[in-house]
C-alpha cells in the first residue's frame, strides 16, 4: 500500500525579504517526497501584537486563517532565524495568537523546526525555546535530524532561493522524510 | 554619605488594560526605596514587528526613544505575563528592536524581572528565557530575590492598581532594595 | 477489544530515603489504570560518575541492567526533584551512561516526568532540562497533564508513601491514564 | 595604580583521561594575562553522589575542600563537555554538593563557562543549563566573550594538551581579559 500523501504548512520567523530563512523556507517544497505537499502559510507580519482587550472583540481574520491553515495540515514546518539567543517576537506573537483560539490548531500536531544563521550556531538556541512553548501547545516536536543550518549565508543562494551547499540540502531532505514518516506514525 | 541617587524604568510585556503584570508595574514607584524613582517607558505595543528592511530605512522613532531611556536609567525592570512558557512575543519584539541599536542600551546595563500569573508556575518559565537573551545583550541581571507572582489574580488589586497581598508586597520591596544595591554595586 | 496492557518502568532522581519524589514514586503503582503495571528501576545511586575510560573497558553491570529494563518497557517514568534549577546531578549521570549504550534505550520511547519539591515551583525548572535532554535521546515524552507537586510536603504522607492531597492523587492518576493512552499510540 | 593580582581556581566537567575539556583547562594557566594566576581544583571524580542522608552525617571532606577552594577564589572558571544537550551529570552533582554548603560558596562569585566538543554545537547547550542553575547559586556569570569550542578534535592538540587552533587560544585569552576585568569590577 502506497504512503498516504501528506500535507504540510510552513511558517517563516522573519519578514525580512533577503532572509537566510525565507530561503530555507523556499526551498522546501522541491525537497519534499513524493506524496509530501508543503505550503507556504500567509505572513505573520500582517498580525497585531497578541493583546487580549483585542481578542475580547474577536480574533482577527489573519488568526483564524492561520489556525485553520493549521488544524487542516499533517503537520507544520517552522524555520526560524534566532533573535537574542531566542524566538523572534513576530513568531513568538503569532504562536501566542494561534495558541489563544478555541480549537487548539497545535494541539497533538506534528511539529518540525529548522533554523538557520550566519554565525556558529546556527539559530539553535531559538529551536530549544520554541520547544519549551510546543510542550504547552501539546504539539509532537520532531527530534531528529535537527536542522541547525550554521554560516548560512555559506550555504544558501539568496538569489536562486536555493540550498546551495550539498550536506545541508542533503540533511534538510533527509529531515523531511522523517517528518513525513513521523507525521504518518504520530499525527 | 547617602547613596546615589537612581533613576529605573519599567517595561511591561503585556497590551492588556486590565493586566496583571500592569498593576505590579503601576504598584513599583510606590515601593521604591528612598532615593530611587520608577518610570514607566513608553507601551511596547506601538512597535512595528521587528523587520531588518524596515531597520535599513532607519530605525522608527519609538526605538530610538526606547532606547535612549533604557541607556540613561541606572536599571531597567521587565515586568511581564508568561505566554506558551516563554516570553509574549509583543515584548522580546521590543528587546528585538533595541537590541539593534548601534548604542547597544542593555550592555552593562542592571536588569530586573518580575512576572504574574493566574496560576500556578507565576510566569517563571518566561523568566529563564529573558535572562537567556540578556546573556546576549550583555546586560546584568539580579539573581533574587526572584518575583514570581503565582495565583497573582488573588494577590493584587486591579481596580485600585494595588499589590494586596502582604508577602508579595514584602517581597517586591525587598526585590527592588536588593535591585538598587545591586545598580549602585554592578550598574 | 481490551486495551494492550503496558509494563512501566520508574526511575527516581534521588538518593535521600526519605526523599518527597520517592513518596511519588511509591505511590504510582497504585494509581496505574487497569493493565498498566509499574515497576521501580534499581537505583541509580549505586552507578558510578561517567567516565569514558569507564566506558571503554565495559559498561557497568547496573548500566547495562537500567538499559535493559528501559529498552524491555513500554514506557519510563521519571520521578525527581530539582537541585539548583536543574536536573540532580545523580539523576542525569544515570542518563549520561544509558545514553551511551549501543542500543539507545531512549530511543522513540514513551517518557513521562513528574516532580515535586517542597517550594514554589514544584521542580518545573528541572523538567524542562530534562526535556531537552530527551530530544538527543530521541524519546517521546508526554506533554500533558504535566505534574509539578508544589509545597510538596503538605501534600505527600512520607511515612505511609502516599499521595495525602485529593487534588494531587487525582491529577497523577489521570496523568498515568495519560501516558498509558500515549504509549499505546505511540509508543 | 597596578590591577589587583587574581587567583581562579579552574573546574572540569568530565573525568577522561583524553578529554578534549581537559586539553582546555590544562592550557588556561598559560593564557591567563599578567597577575591572574588559575588553579585546578581537585577531581569532581571522587565526590559520591549528592545525598540528604550522607549530608546528614556530614560533608565529604572533599566537599568542603571543593567550596574552600570556591570561597577562597577570586573567581571560578567551568570547563565542560555537553552530555545530553545539558550539563554532565558529573559536573552537575559537584555543583549539588557545593551547594549545600552553609557558607555558600558560589554566592556573588564571579564565574567564567567554556566548553569544547567535537561536533557542531561545541556545548553551548550544556551552557545555558549552567547559567540557570547559577541564578539560584547566586553567582555572577560572565556574558561575553562566550567560550564555545566547535569541532575541538581539530582545534587541540591533546597530546601537548594545548590548542592548536590561533583563533581559538586568541578568544580563550580574550575571555581571560575579559574575566578577570569581570572580576575585578563585580568580584
Amino acid at each position: 500500500m502506497a504512503d498516504r500523501s501528506l500535507s504540510f504548512v510552513a511558517m517563516l520567523g522573519s519578514l525580512r525579504k533577503g532572509s537566510l530563512n525565507r530561503v530555507v523556507a523556499n526551498a522546501l517544497p522541491a525537497l519534499a517526497p513524493e506524496g509530501v505537499k508543503i505550503t507556504a502559510l500567509p505572513s505573520i507580519g500582517d498580525l497585531p501584537h497578541y493583546d487580549a482587550d483585542i481578542q475580547a472583540e474577536g480574533f482577527p481574520p489573519l488568526v483564524r486563517q492561520l489556525g485553520d491553515a493549521i488544524k487542516g495540515a499533517d503537520g507544520v514546518i517552522i524555520v526560524t532565524p534566532e533573535y537574542n539567543y531566542s524566538v523572534p517576537g513576530v513568531l513568538k506573537n503569532a504562536i501566542d495568537w494561534v495558541s489563544r483560539l478555541p480549537d487548539t490548531p497545535f494541539a497533538g500536531k506534528p511539529v518540525d523546526i529548522m533554523s538557520a544563521s550566519p554565525s556558529i550556531l546556527g539559530g539553535a538556541r531559538a529551536q530549544y525555546h520554541l520547544r519549551q512553548s510546543m510542550v504547552f501547545l501539546d504539539a509532537l516536536v520532531l527530534n531528529k535530524p535537527e536542522i541547525i543550518i550554521t554560516f548560512a549565508a555559506q550555504k544558501l543562494d539568496i538569489e536562486k532561493s536555493k540550498i546551495s551547499d550539498d550536506a545541508t540540502r542533503d540533511i534538510v531532505t533527509k529531515n523531511l522524510e522523517a517528518f513525513a514518516a513521523f507525521a504518518r506514525k504520530h499525527g
